[in-house]
């Protein structure tokens, strides 16, 4: 019985069409990676378990695909934890390693592994695929690419001027204009969880804040509540909620509030002298804001965060994202090794460009000139023509057999191609060859040679 | 506990130098590709398991990765099935998918799922990653890549005459000479087998004849007594297998002993028709050669066999082959869909390249400008400098942090970057920059057009 074409639930193929839409936007995003001196790197498909286990949360764990052991290494199922009803400590029974979850584990591997060939601070960039075992739905694929441009081993606030002014970068050279850059700080919300008395609480602020957008005011203060915040607290962040104005006034009025809060001041000092580098640089595409309720999931930020928004016609979320990090190298035994990293959405920023009209047309290379066949010497002249134009990187094909013409001229018509030649007796004998333009319908006669620089 | 940086084994990171020359095979094998009027498909790193078994035998089924069902799917583990030692049954009834094993069992898959979309014949060319469980040795990698190129949908034999000119074409462009195009015919086998009167034997004899290069002569006659083959049969291979001279005086030797077997002599009229071709058109780095001794050993081939042998002073195996099948897709229910593939093998050609030493210097982007950091103003004014050199497309970079001059200089070289832009208390105020040659050790002023200028 024949098997089922189809692909697995949550993977896509993707048709030339797509492939020549996705390698528009890959092409901008890596022209301006290396404009700003970013290196690539690629790491493999998997990892060892051991890398990729623990780093990304409860949720993380049971979404990263494992690789089934394989041959007689299954025997060494642990089957006491399968009747025991312990299915992930099964399953890490069963396999070594892992599909990549996200660029930024292999990343801090690599950095590790090879810091003794690297020059720091080390810009790279990497453009692969990552894999999820999520539920499948609309913009969600098990599969899909990541963009990632992470600069380590400095602190300097330059390198916060510059991931920005790449996403300014990128984002204009693909015409997406009204995109907004959400900033925030680490240190300031470390400031505000130090004002409310519970410095060494401060993941909790941060998860409870980070589901603003999801469950509302009233849901992070009730998030905040059951997790022993006190009113007090509350009180103050309703007020801090409040702030508004340019930037830098915000940021000025937070200053006197968390007057006695050193890491706070700290983060609000790095932010001034972002919002001014600003002030007297121009960003085409992009608007910075300060979003103080902006806290990003990802617990290895240190420094400032930023989320990307494209414009609100579009309705999609977030299209990029990043901030700094400094310890994220501590895992593989590489300790102070500050970076700041920034990534850009592929899939939706695909779907933002669909969405908006943005791809120029005809992007995709087809083929130029068709030669139609009309069998043995014909063909033959016809096929040393061809060669002659690949030679000069003119796409060309010769139709494989001497069927009707109609046939011929409706394969051309399908493919879109818009130059056929024909060879006909009286072309073989002058060794010349008749091109015909299939949108005006003309034909004219021409040499090789005169063909060739018609066609170019 | 630090967690040790490794990879597994059987998989490599990638530096930037390395992706540059890996780019620089890629680019030249897909634009011949697209030349040739070929276009780009991608599929899913992962097929469902049942795409991907029992198409590539015994040997195959063992080396395909499976991914391990998530979360609580693993109950339906077999565990009868694991204490009877049955570890394949086992290994299966946890896994609904499989890591993509070939280019090609995913192309079929494609084919017969988007029928209805495509254009035929239809020439597809696909350039990705494939994944093999096997122990990894030198040159021998558990992630690599495949370059593929398929036409579908037709039986003409001018689809053999493009696919070994694009061999041509790419070697030539790779400027890898003296590369052996090795050619035979499934149907001339198959004549043989017929004239030994074991015609359903054929895959026998090509499984045998296939093992000449590994155990001589003498191991296949072994191997073919050992099936049952009689001692005449044996006689007239001996004989066949002293056939020498011109591939078409052999093809004439050949046709009058099979003259009885209507399918050799089809065979023998294809490859005529091949070989009289090239007699009359030239090819540039590739030399053909008919090797009655190939048989290649998948299974699904039908028609002319092609397999590519580097220049002998590599000591490299082969580097690339395919051929004619006419039933590839029947397995996805789609019937009558005859074509032709060729596959190039990268990560030998890669060998080869190194070994031949045919890398272009310089395939690495290199920073073009450093400019050194100063601090404060100058740095700001450095910084906003570099942002009108990225908008030129000049790969730039400002050193992060005011260290000192010897320790930015050693930057510069160590990245291998030739000009660096000083900017002192003295150009602040004249707004001016120098420019200082690395190499030469010269150094000149200038104003910010005349710097892009200069630089461009």
């Amino acid at each position: 019985m024949a098997i089922k074409p189809s692909t697995p639930k949550g993977t896509r193929d993707f048709s030339a069409t797509e492939i020549a839409k996705r390698n528009y936007i890959r092409t901008i995003i890596q022209n301006n990676f290396e404009y700003f001196g970013f290196q690539p790197i690629e790491t493999p498909s998997f990892e060892r378990l051991e890398t990729l286990t623990g780093v990304y949360g409860e949720e993380g764990d049971r979404l990263v695909f494992k690789i089934l052991n394989s041959g007689e290494k299954v025997k060494k199922a642990d089957i006491e934890a399968l009747s025991s009803g312990q299915y992930q400590k099964f399953s890490r029974s069963l396999s070594e390693k892992a599909l990549r979850y996200d660029l930024t584990v292999p990343f801090a591997r690599y950095v590790a592994q090879h810091q003794n060939e690297l020059t720091f601070p080390f810009r790279r960039y990497q453009i692969q695929p990552v894999w999820r075992a999520d539920r499948p739905q609309h913009g969600r694929f098990q599969e899909f690419y990541q963009c990632d441009a992470d600069i380590v081993g400095d602190r300097s606030l330059w390198q916060e001027i510059e991931v920005l002014d790449l996403y300014d970068r990128v984002f204009s050279d693909l015409k997406i204009k009204n995109v907004k850059l959400k900033i925030n700080h680490r240190k300031l919300l470390a400031g505000i969880a130090g004002k409310f008395g519970v410095k060494e609480r401060l993941a909790d602020f941060t998860i409870a804040l980070d589901k603003l957008d999801k469950i509302g005011k009233e849901g992070v203060f009730d998030e905040l509540i059951s997790k022993g915040f006190t009113s007090d607290s509350l009180l103050l962040l309703e007020e801090l909620l409040l702030l508004n104005g340019k930037p830098l006034q915000q940021l000025k009025v937070l200053k006197s509030i968390l007057a006695d809060q050193p890491e706070g001041i700290e983060g609000i000092e790095e932010l001034e002298f972002i919002f001014k580098q600003f002030n007297q640089s121009t960003l085409n595409s992009v608007q910075l804001d300060f979003d103080l309720t902006l806290a990003r999931g990802l617990h290895y930020y240190t420094g400032m965060i930023v989320e990307v928004s494209p414009p609100d016609s579009t309705k999609i979320g977030s299209i990029g994202g990043g901030g700094r990090y400094d310890d994220l190298t501590s895992t593989f035994g590489l300790n102070n090794m500050s970076g700041i990293g920034i990534s850009f959405g592929f899939e939706r920023i695909f779907l933002v460009m669909e969405s908006l009209n943005l791809f120029p047309d005809e992007l995709l290379p087809v083929t130029q000139v068709l030669f139609i066949n009309f069998g043995s010497d014909a063909a033959a002249l016809a096929y040393s023509c061809l060669s002659k134009l690949r030679q000069h990187n003119i796409i060309s094909e010769l139709y494989p057999t001497e069927a009707k013409l109609k046939k011929q001229l409706g394969y051309a018509n399908q493919k879109g191609i818009l130059k056929v030649v024909l060879i006909g007796e009286e072309e073989v004998m002058k060794n010349s060859f008749i091109l015909k333009d299939m949108n005006k319908g003309t034909q004219k006669s021409y040499s090789i040679k005169d063909l060739i620089s018609v066609i170019s």
